[in-house]
Order: structure tokens, then sequence, then C-alpha cells
């Protein structure tokens, strides 16, 4: 019966599928045209090669925690982070990774106590409404390509914590993550953390190789032996590496009508395997979508 | 700089936290009286026990889809998963197992063609509200333990697919998932599957050791051959397990006091380590507690 995996997901299959069936999100996104998609900047790109030769792609976020980000890429640059491990796995939460319980002083450009970017203004933000009710938000949608809950009244916008986003550990001083510690979720979306917590960015490639790493036994998923972390052999920014072999990303632009038939899409399925479209989505059900661009000629 | 990654889950730590803290819905659940609780009946209980010794059990939901767990009953009980594995592991979506392309016959007491219990009548639940928007369903809550999507208007309820929901594969017509191949949700709630496909219960114990499985590298996240499949010991129904030794757990009762202060807190984090209440929370966030019972005397 191996139709019925196949089609557990819903996505489309040639051999079962009858010629004149609605599109699926995943066909929409394969038949978008060049205009739908925009680059990534290299600069924008944290490349974490784990020891065990996984790789894991985190697109850094900005616009959303400069000060955050900018501490990043300042510890990347400056090899903070040789030695590096996961040390946290926490089943339908985070893993998360860097020195844990190292006293290594920050490197030059590192600010060691930044500001709680936990939200930002609105404004200055081009903002596609998801279109459906949020229960952590007045409102939900997509800015600059990626999942944003806002409220227009108050007029802030902060980064939404969804599968694969990326966050900084911090202590209960809000003023305490500086960046050296980063989790990536890896469960259902933990939305709580919205607004509590600087998400810095998302992972674009790789979280299977954090999400199918062994749980940790101790309290809040650590591991319990440091024999079970799994090591980082490095950590880079794309643009710190060669122009051939750098990895490379485009997204889809969430203002682009392709994207708007994607979310509407996500929201009603009326694809083969649908009975009953649902007529509405979770923020974090609509991925924005991204792939690896053409490799240089 | 340990209590960064302490305090990422605002979990309670005797260690750092004030005498005077607010409490944490692990708090509640740990402070619940004995009254809150309701046993899980152990002909509910599906006990799966991989061959890596990793146990996996899954409560059965006879209210909701009574045909297809009655069909998981008879299949248990006929053995007829000797030989069955996990053969699916997509990334944010499922685990799933069964005999993948077996034409073995369907055991005596099995319905080969079930009706679709997508969903049931709202009457004779006694449903608890979420108390939050849900994007998916007029109404959200809980029910006689269960995580559901309802609408008072059209008389229905479902159960909705949350992390850890188990459900039943099928082919395109609604008829044709039997229980012979089960998935369980490993990611984020994929919520459009609800009322398209039979929920028929959700893991109690052991999520973690179907989410940490390798991801299957061939589309939607079959295993590319069967040495990747992981095995599977053997599948029992708790009851037909020696009383001594047998697994059994109880799970929150949804219509106590203690539950609707757990469903309050869940939706308004003011624990340390939170600067910001939502103010809202989704229905798949509010996992009814379930533990192990003591074990008998």
């Amino acid at each position: 019966m191996k139709s019925i995996l196949l089609l557990l997901s819903g996505a489309s299959l040639a051999a079962a599928v009858p010629p004149a069936k609605l599109l699926t999100p995943n066909d929409i996104v394969a038949q978008a045209r060049p205009s739908a998609w925009k680059p990534i900047p290299d600069d924008d790109l944290l490349v974490i090669d784990l020891a065990n030769g996984g790789r894991v792609v985190v697109q850094l976020a900005p616009a959303f925690a400069p000060v955050h980000v900018a501490n990043i890429k300042a510890l990347a640059r400056a090899g903070y982070w040789n030695g590096a491990s996961v040390y946290r796995l926490q089943d339908n939460y985070v893993a998360q990774w860097g020195l844990n319980d190292s006293d290594k002083p920050w490197p030059a450009g590192v600010t060691p106590k930044p500001p709680a970017e936990y939200t930002r203004p609105l404004k200055g933000l081009s903002i596609t409404p998801l279109g459906s009710p949020d229960p952590y938000a007045p409102g939900a949608g997509f800015a600059d390509g990626w999942a944003v809950a806002y409220s227009a009244k108050a007029g802030w916008a902060d980064l939404a914590h969804c599968y694969g986003s990326v966050g900084v550990g911090r202590d209960l001083a809000p003023d305490t993550g500086t960046g050296g510690e980063l989790y990536a979720v890896i469960g259902h979306a933990p939305r709580q953390l919205d607004r509590n917590i600087a998400l810095v960015g998302r992972v674009v490639e790789g979280i299977d190789r954090l999400s199918s790493l062994p749980r940790g036994t101790e309290a809040l998923g650590f591991y319990k032996d440091k024999a079970q972390y799994a090591p980082i052999a490095g950590i880079r920014l794309a643009s710190d590496m060669a122009v051939r072999g750098r990895p490379s990303y485009e997204a889809m632009d969430t203002r682009s009508p392709t994207f708007a038939r994607y979310l509407k899409v996500r929201a009603n399925r009326r694809d083969d395997f649908y009975q009953q479209p649902a007529g509405g989505v979770d923020l974090c059900n609509v991925q924005v979508p991204v792939r690896k661009r053409n490799p240089l000629p």
C-alpha cells in the first residue's frame, strides 16, 4: 500500500494524480518565475559545519536584531566558536550550540550587553498579512521574507518563533544575551518566546542535522556529559568563504503575486489528498520558500 | 554562562529563582492534586517496542475514531505488525511505521474500509475552550483530555493534529486508511490535515525515540533502502501485557480547576524569564499533561 504513505503529505505525484489536479504549495514553488525570488546576501549567511559532516546554514536578520547580528558576525570572523558544540537537544523545543561554560573573553567588535532587540518598529516594513487569526499578536504576516507578528496600533513588529528560527540564549536580565550561545527551534513553534528573546535568523539548510540529534537526558535537554556533545568543526560567514563553492540561496519575495498564491493555497488545500480545506493557516505553517541558487559558472 | 542555557525554556530552577516567583506551567503540573488526574485505560494504550530498545506508547482515542481504533486493537492482538518498521521520517512532519509494501491479509475483526472518521458530533463532549483564536476552526479547546477543534454551529468536533498526534495513513479515497500504517507528528502541527485524515491518538511516552531518528533521504522522507528502516520488535496493547510491569499513565482532567490554571499560565507566562506575556496561546502549545502512574504495589 505504498500510496497510503506517499500521499500522506499531499504532495504531487505524477503517477497518482489526475491531469487537472489543483496546485499544491510545492507546485507553486516549483513553477515560480525568477522574478518571484530574491537573493539572500552572502554576508547574512552563517555556515555551521558539524564535525560529523553535516552542514547547517543560518540566514541572519540584521533588519530585526542589528546589534545581536553584528555580534554574531564579529564572533564568526574572530573564530570565537573554535571548539564549539551542540550541547543541548530538548525534544519539541530547541537545539542549542556554542561554547557552553566557557569564560572566553569577547573579541573586538562585540557589544557585551546589547539592547533587548525583541521588537522593532513596524514602520519601514512592507507587511503581507497572513489573513488568519494569530493567538500571539494582534497581527501576523510576512515582511521582507520573514514571518512576523505585529501590532499596527502599538507600532511594533517582531520575528516569530517558528520551526527553524534561530535565537540568542540569555540569562534572566534582557541584556545578557550576547550571541555566543544560539538555539534553533526544532519543534512546535514556541511562540510564547516571541518578544521575550532576540531572534536573529532562521535555518535555511540542514535543520534536520540538528533535529535528528539524540535528545539530551538532563533537565531541559542538556547532554549528560561532554562525550555526547555534537562537535562543530567551524562557523563562518559565507562571505568569508571562497566565492566558488560558497553556499548561496534565494528566498521567495513575500510581496510577489507568487507568494500571495502560495499563501492562499497553504490556507486552502484543494489538491487531491484534501477533502476539507481549512480556510485558514498558522503563521508557522507558511514557511517562506528558500532554495539554493545556481552555482557560479 | 550556564544560566543562559538553563533559563531558555523558562522552566523553574531552584538555584536561580527568587522564592516569590510566579508559577510556571511545570510548577502547576508538579503541584497538581491527585483529583486533577484521570487514569488512562490500559486497553487504550498501544505499546510499540523498537528493536533498538526504545519504547513508544500511544494513547488511543476510541471516542473520536471508534472503527479505526477497533481495527488497531485487532491488528495488535493478531500480531499483524510482526516484522513492522519505521520506514518514513520526514523532517518537521511525520514518522510513519507499519509493514509498508506488505500485502498481508487483514486479520479477523478488522474493517477493511472503515468510515472516514475525521470528525465526530460535538454533542456529548464537555469542552474547555482554549480562549484564543484558532486559524483552523471556529472553535478550539479540550475535551476528555484531548486537544480538539470544533464548530458549535455545524456541530462537529475533531482531534487536532499536534506534536505527537497519531493518525492513519490513507490513499486518496477517504475510506482507504485501515490502521495498518500509522504516523506520528514530529514537527510543527500540520493542522491542514485536520478533518482530512483519521487521528486515532497521541504518543504519551517516547515521541523522542521517533523524532530523533535519521531523516529519510527519499521524497517525503522515505528511507532509501530497507537497511535504514528502524525495526519494531513488537506492538501490543498494555492490557495484553502482564499486569505487573505494564506501563500505566494518567492524564490531567481538562475539566479540572488545575487544568484551567495551567491553560491560563500557558497563555500568560509571567515567570522570571518572561518580560512580555503573550496573552494568548496556540492549541498545540497546551499539551495536556500526562504522567506515569505509580507502579502497582
